[in-house]
């Protein structure tokens, strides 16, 4: 309730801030008999992991999770999952210049005014660093489902543009790359333009396209728990997300009816795909697919103008290690929120009928 | 749970189907005290109505709702308020054709498969009919909010788009046309194009935007539920939403830090406000604005091809009163659910300091 | 949250005072499918209607329910169930006397304390009128779970206590007397009890017993939702409860842990049901038992001294129409919460294991 | 939802096995600017330890809670409070004995019929070492809650019973045995008491009284949610709790309302309080106090009959480190429940009024 818990049943409640003693969290309501891969699961905290490439943030954490409970002999045991990871790389006097001032368009300012406190150290509970907690989860909801396959890319960055639907698109080419786009030649101009970006001292912003497949049709909970309502809130939830569409989005506006609409083959697949495998809130069984907008971050490493707690003009310089684009390790991060999402509507769909 | 609840604090429950005996819900968590104007109440409800103008629906219904509990003497009690609003003009036999037959990306199949069994007669529950009861909440959840002003009007209809900030537009023109563009010159040309459309049997999508001004700073709970995360729910949980942006939205994308970030006024104000009046989750006192993108309506008045439960081709016939775009009635829902977001998030915010 | 929702996946919302327009509920996530037998909803609320016998509130209301929703050709469609029951027989200037007073005892001054406010007329949303819609709910519950049973029935009142066994009575006889006592001699001497207790203006407590069987093993939800803390839960939030105990209850307090234990048959059943059908939270498939004590109603029909809202002493006149024991009228309503518990968490059981 | 998520504002999830490498939990929702005492909560913590005194089990773990989050510069930050203790003193090749039976009266059975698995090492889930993990929510919800005093303490042990009401106890006196029985000759016959019933191998009940005073007036979410039925919840989440009771209780059943009645006082007080402190589930300002029944513990140290999974008859014999009477050690428990329900409804009271 009061924003850390995500899930009606499959339900994750997180805990962290980047320069305390750990984040973690707690998975309440995966089911029993689960058999889990912990390999499986610290490889997806490598892929958001700092330091894993040239064009992330530097600051370098093993981000090793620890399992408390809910994990007897391999396999989930229908109990909450408790889970940390230790914070070991904090440097906090990295923040030292900003404890007086509050960072433009950062969580400082408000932060301040809500809790009427301020954890200055890195943003604290702001920070993305969060979002490794929801990686580990993601990861247990994945073996959870199976069947399911989620896969999620970068599209864009900038103004530049993969120019291809994900059904052209070789998605097992995604982690080749540090830019985790699957089409080489475009990961390749993005990865530089990320590079001049940085050298800049400045940030750019990008678009993650997700996919998932193999979803049976009936998870959704209409009317205010559509499915793509709630993909779009766990989508939005994650830090420096500025947009959700799914299926023909945007573009679906300037189309006709007798266009969009999605005519049947006689099995109850459809001959095109605009619904983004969702019709009326309830997936039909196609592929679910959908973009996420992510802003350029706001830490740049520049001088720049701002105020003070007491509403005094400062000057500052942006400082620490940062990503000059977010959308490389946020990939990780988009797939662990879908797969959190499926979970959670696969078990409330085994509520619905007698 | 089974997703027909909205809210944390102040939660409505609908219930109703379009061509039952009546639809209408359940607010609880209304502070008491709040004075109600009823007839503004019945006001929002006749901006939604059907019938309304030469562009909607001619479905004919006179939507009055009626209160059952939770007032008194004028005031909300702090009790739960029940209300109805009764189905009056329903021609269920206008649906005898689709009683065997599932529309193209309509609700029919996967109401069939997930809840083994099917309302045939309009959509049932994935009706928007459904949304009239989000509009009763939403208007008292505006008169709760009170020096909050929520503006929503349409940007957008198929291509032709309104190329002006809502800065630079003047909202009180809004109700002036069918379309609700405030922009004169452009409604009229939406609405020609509407009416040829609709000539063709067809229908087309929209935009809607919404502006939110004199938001208190703190609203928001990070980190899953931010502010901007439970608005962009609420938004993509109306029938034939595709997508949400909100601030410099997917555009944002494709700017550099150092553009985007909003530099403060020694207030706390903000210079720019690609933001969208939230940061970090939490409104920083801007003003909040979002874009929802809506999809042409599924029902065209034309022949088409589909198949029978029985997975049989048939062709049919599309039938029936409906709207060939839906934004304009949409406006009123858009600032509903802004409306109830806000009142939430108001309410939650009063827990969060010592 | 703010009270008036009742259960997680089977989840009720009631709403309406005893003097408004009407009360009633959104049942939402009955599963689609069960069959409706209305007219076994009706003869449940029948049960509970004030004015069934001479030893009862003479307020006279037919307490007629109407579905809104959630029906369709007999059947839950999966949808919520909306419903009303109007009130037709206030008779509001009854509380004129006590517009201005607080009844000792009463939720006359809490409320008004809590919500800044009183609706004075019957207790407002405070009277057991609210649990007409429980009984609803319940009743539709019962049918959902088909192969249980619930019986609750009259055990004790005042000190005539039935010295007896669930065991070793006819549950069957339960309704052949208006005390819903199922041993006709102490039934009879409970009604002359309560008849000469009305006669002095005065009320009178009781205990109700009630009984679950053919439960499956494994309802509950440790460690905070265990099966017994929500039936206490359910049953304390019934007016005039002030204590539950299942199983040994208070009793078996003076047992040691060698006669307590339940020693198991080889079929998993158990000889002896201490447990009261819960072991760790969780049902073992035996009989669920327990007990709920009602103080005597606070309305008596006798002078009595109290304040006013500004604190001055009056004296006044109880008045109205007024149960002298409220246990022969709670039985259904005990049922009806058990029937809402049991449902529940069959529905969440669907959910635990792989 | 899958039970281990307590209170709706002031939320604690929490996690842990006896025999896993940890337990411990996640406090969200808890106010920013909180002053922590961390001394006042290990000092909670000590009181439920194992090992404390010669009537408790001697198994002997430190129960050491680490912070990981949520605290900075010595307050709370408003953002969640996650902690661990660490096992270290599992003995398992304790539990290696019933690893193939069903301890009578046990969660083993249940949890294996209802997880499809069974953690055998004592218990696992279902141990109350689990309640530890609310001993420290408890212990922060007391210091936030501040004005607010909790006294809870053993009024009953087996029949041996203390016949005096807590207004004529000195409540400071119950931590000076080992009991935790106000009234020092009482606690010695108990302490004897439980010393005989451990020699013979076996175990006994108990009854813990609890109070809590200056609790302000309109705590309580009526209808549902009343004050006493989630105290209720609370008491009877809590390991071997067979029965709840407050006010008058079970024995008010046997009053007549013209007794049971308390007179006000011309400041809203009352002259009696039969009610509890609560009337129609909302504080009424006076003190709030109830009993919960513990049944005797059911691992015996004597041999016993049981059954195998596959149901052949065992016979066994009962070992490990156990309480031979919970009481004492669950009186920190009680309070931490206590403490827990009054900080959400505390939260909960500030969004009821305009």
């Amino acid at each position: 309730m009061a924003g850390n818990i995500f899930g009606n049943l499959f339900r994750l409640t997180t805990f962290g801030e980047s320069h305390g003693t750990a984040i973690g969290g707690v998975l309440d309501g995966c089911p029993s008999g689960v058999t889990l891969d912990l390999d499986a699961i610290q490889t997806e905290l490598d892929r958001r992991r700092p330091g894993q490439s040239a064009i992330v943030t530097q600051r370098k954490e093993p981000d090793t999770v620890e399992f408390f409970s809910g994990v007897f002999e391999g396999k989930t045991t229908g109990t909450p999952i408790g889970f940390a990871i230790r914070n070991t790389n904090q440097k906090s006097h990295d923040y030292s210049h900003i404890k007086d001032s509050y960072r433009p368009s950062h969580a400082d300012y408000v932060y301040d005014q809500k809790y009427g406190f301020r954890d200055y150290r890195g943003g604290g509970r702001s920070s993305a660093r969060e979002t490794a907690s929801r990686v580990v989860a993601g990861a247990i909801a994945k073996q959870f489902l199976n069947d399911v396959t989620i896969n999620a890319f970068v599209s864009q960055v900038g103004n530049l543009k993969m120019d291809k639907s994900y059904k052209d698109l070789d998605l097992s080419l995604t982690e080749s790359n540090p830019i985790r786009c699957p089409d080489p030649l475009t990961a390749k101009k993005m990865e530089d333009y990320i590079k001049e970006v940085r050298k800049q001292g400045d940030t750019i912003g990008g678009i993650i396209t997700c996919v998932a497949k193999n979803i049976p049709v009936g998870l959704g909970e209409p009317v205010f728990d559509k499915l793509h309502a709630e993909l779009g809130k766990a989508m939005l939830s994650i830090n420096a997300v500025k947009g959700f569409e799914y299926g023909s989005g945007f573009d679906g506006v300037a189309m006709k009816g007798s266009e969009h609409n999605d005519k049947f083959n006689t099995d109850g697949t459809t001959k095109t795909n605009y619904s983004g495998g969702v019709q009326g809130g309830i997936s039909n069984g196609m592929d679910v697919y959908f973009n996420v907008a992510f802003k350029p971050v706001a830490t740049v490493i520049q001088p720049y103008d701002t105020i003070d707690k007491d509403g005094n003009k400062v000057t500052t310089q942006g400082k620490g290690r940062h990503d000059p684009c977010v959308v490389p390790r946020a990939v990780p991060i988009v797939e662990a929120m879908t797969a959190l999402v499926l979970a959670d509507y696969t078990l409330l769909n085994r509520t619905i009928k007698l």
